[in-house]
């Protein structure tokens, strides 16, 4: 029955994912154009990353703060390149006030109350931290800074899909100062780890540690690295980014410390950051043509029960033992004590919202002392016995867990090609997909002419890759490395 | 020390509000006029607040969910009520994308990327969510929807103050459904019992609980209720308000259900919110000339342990014991092992910080036993044994929160006062202040020439007061029941 509601991925993939953020009950457009409303079961998801990110946050040293929304339209300017890459998707407020419309009915803007400077709906929040960093920095003693903010931020796009790039979206930012570039160097480098931790060991998504090309680096910093993942039609999905940001933004705001030997010196910063962006990520890595499938976790829900055919007194007792013995053991369970759906119609619910597993409890299998169970990354079915169920559930959770991010690594490496020409390139490319494993000779003008031919991108030079001499794949000249193309969300 | 750098409340009651924001690190204006930044010391208090109104809310279950920051400005005019209270304060978008500045340095408006409608930056969420409710809604089946929003709103203020009437601030709005009056007008009063419950066993806040007379209710309501505080200068805060919107925004939106006799209805509903608003009333319930005083269960660090006079070997191993017994407790406890600064210096931020328990570890102490030990609320000081110090700590944390909210109580008591003339509500508000228990004749007009011979506004009708016949303090018309007047914030 999921299966007559949700698009299958090979008739047409971008379909599909919209099927499972509509059926999952994940999200949905709102009136705002490229803005969309995360529901109740998708918020719940995002809340256990959130959750989890915020904690090794915190576990590596950082604090949160909230810094405004909305950033005076001059600091924008004050970073040459960050304002290159801001300027054309800001959201602009002008004006302070609504009046009642002279001309007929509803509200007008009131002319005015019109602004002295604009304001800019944050895209990011470099340019305000930095203004403020300015007053609490003076001395090496002030350092490092290491602050992280969870907010909302906003770049206009024009084309919008749910998670993978909406208008307004979730997100954190951290924002680091330190005193010395190695410092700074290694914050960027922790984040990255922490990013590829959380992906690979709470979302179960692979994903590659690299270093973003010159083209691709973040407006302002001086070094980006990535997370990239491989999503399952081939196309790579960045996931995190972290950027060293060298002395830039100190100087666009002229930050500067004392020293321990009592000179002047300009700040070292960093910043970096995660959106529900993963959401999609998270979606695309997993799910299947039944709907959403999740990593334990974090899935909301990790064990939901079912009486078959309805609840009644004997199976409701049992269920209750069973509830209290999974929440003794920390295990998020639910129970469907719904009357008037029968079985198969929540079963295909639980399906669809990716509920790592799944029991079914009715009268006659008690009588034998056993459960209906099926885990949702196989739809492995089992009758296991009642006694020691929940430290069985505990280990098959866990294995459920092991398996989704095995599973994924497989896809990954099964969809990952070295290649040693440009036509074995776009041969690949077109046929197969996935990440490809390329020379190139380091050269913007090579990297956006081979976007051009075929709609690739660099997504990273891997990082703790083996040096490699070889020739680059479209203009032969020599090449000290291979790096990471793919077609990218 | 600590002194030096407050005002005393005595001398000006607003700098010193001032002074405790600044110097115990919770927040500080920004570029922005109005809007925040709410420094990590600050926001870490914030979290604990949230984290429990969270659990809270879960508790009586509720789901949480997010809904775009910007609204279109048509929807506002929607609701009649609610467009008149909230049009003048909106900060409005109406451009997508800045330009090089064809003039000159910097950026400007692209006047081609103007909006065809105008967008405003959420002052409450009421509109938008009604909005998407009506395709949530068909059925009794769908109700009750019970969700809440963690999110930053804007409301654009002349004139503003730290966390108690700020442009951006931080809240939570709970928006739920209903198939019945009385479901709804239930849940309006569940949340403001639990906003109750929050504020005064985990602020240590006391508050009294009432209704909004019509002229002070929410824009869009059929009641608001309200939970108000008494500040120590005898002023109320309004501190949470939770509003039964019949079926108002149901009728603006066109939200209607299937009723159980498969009659059509429109949806009955509510609202309420807490905000950063709430940090305002912490830091005037409690604090004092030497700083912040913070209840226990809300703060970061609740005990913090300086070395005497510096860290040592001996010390630091005490003291690692000493964290280990606190931590197995689940208190939050912190070394301060700056080898730089002095112990008064450190006492000095530690009181500033409101940190509910400090404790001095240094040689001599150690070899008899004992620690030095001082209770911010009381500064009192003590000598207690290591034998048992994390299970007495552990007693005396509670003691701290009950006592902090046992002398608000005894304040607010003083502090109100029931007066049966004007004479005598106008000689008790110019000398005394604080809450004043008079008749009321139950009309706008008198409430309106009240405020403006005195300032003073009707707080609210307090809930489950004896009934009491009387005269209108300035009508001498009937009245039935006495009311709260202040000034208020």
């Amino acid at each position: 029955m999921a299966k007559e509601i949700i698009t299958e991925r090979e008739a047409d993939y971008s379909a599909w994912y919209n099927d499972i953020v509509k059926h999952a009950n994940l999200a949905e457009n709102s009136p705002v154009k490229g803005c969309m409303i995360i529901k109740p079961y998708g918020f719940a998801i995002w809340e256990n990353m959130r959750d989890q990110l915020d904690k090794m946050f915190k576990d590596t040293g950082h604090v949160n703060a909230y810094f405004p929304l909305l950033i005076p339209k001059s600091f924008l300017s004050k970073e040459a390149e960050h304002v290159e890459g801001f300027a054309k998707e800001c959201a602009v407020v002008t004006h302070h006030r609504l009046m009642n419309n002279p001309d007929g009915d509803g509200v007008v803007v009131d002319p005015s109350a019109k602004l002295t400077e604009e304001l800019i709906v944050r895209p990011t929040s470099e340019t305000i931290i930095w203004h403020t960093y300015k007053n609490w920095i003076s001395s090496y003693r002030d350092l490092p800074l290491l602050i992280n903010q969870w907010a909302n931020v906003m770049r206009w796009e024009m084309r919008t899909r749910a998670f993978l790039r909406t208008t307004e979206f979730l997100w954190q930012e951290g924002h680091t100062a330190h005193a010395s570039k190695d410092e700074a160097m290694a914050e960027a480098r922790q984040m990255l780890d922490v990013y590829a931790d959380f992906a690979e060991n709470w979302m179960a998504m692979p994903v590659v540690k690299g270093i973003k090309t010159a083209n691709e680096r973040f407006a302002g910093a001086d070094e980006t690295f990535t997370i990239e993942a491989l999503m399952q039609d081939g196309k790579a999905l960045q996931s995190g980014t972290s950027h060293f940001l060298g002395q830039n933004f100190a100087k666009a705001f002229d930050v500067k410390f004392l020293n321990s030997n009592q000179k002047e010196e300009y700040v070292w910063a960093t910043s970096w950051g995660v959106s529900t962006r993963l959401m999609g990520g998270l979606i695309m890595t997993h799910s299947d043509d039944d709907g959403l499938i999740l990593p334990p976790r974090i899935a909301p829900v990790q064990v939901a029960i079912v009486p078959i055919p309805k609840p009644n007194e004997v199976v409701n007792e049992a269920v209750g033992k069973i509830m209290d013995e999974l929440k003794a053991k920390g295990i998020r369970v639910q129970y469907d004590d719904d009357k008037k759906k029968r079985p198969g119609f929540k079963f295909n619910e639980i399906e669809l919202r990716g509920i790592p597993i799944r029991i079914g409890v009715g009268k006659r299998d008690l009588e034998n002392g056993t459960i209906e169970m099926v885990r949702r990354d196989t739809m492995e079915k089992s009758n296991p016995s009642l006694d020691g169920l929940a430290d069985m559930i505990t280990g098959l959770l866990e294995e459920i867990q092991d398996n989704m991010l095995a599973k994924a690594k497989a896809r990954r490496a099964e969809l990952t090609t070295s290649v040693d020409s440009f036509d074995e390139f776009k041969e690949v490319l077109e046929n197969k997909g996935g990440f490809i494993s390329a020379h190139w000779d380091g050269t913007t003008e090579t990297e956006l002419k081979i976007k051009e031919l075929t709609k690739a991108t660099i997504r990273c030079i891997p990082l703790g890759q083996e040096p490699e001499e070889g020739t680059c794949i479209l203009t032969g000249k020599p090449s000290k490395q291979r790096v990471l193309f793919a077609k990218a969300y």
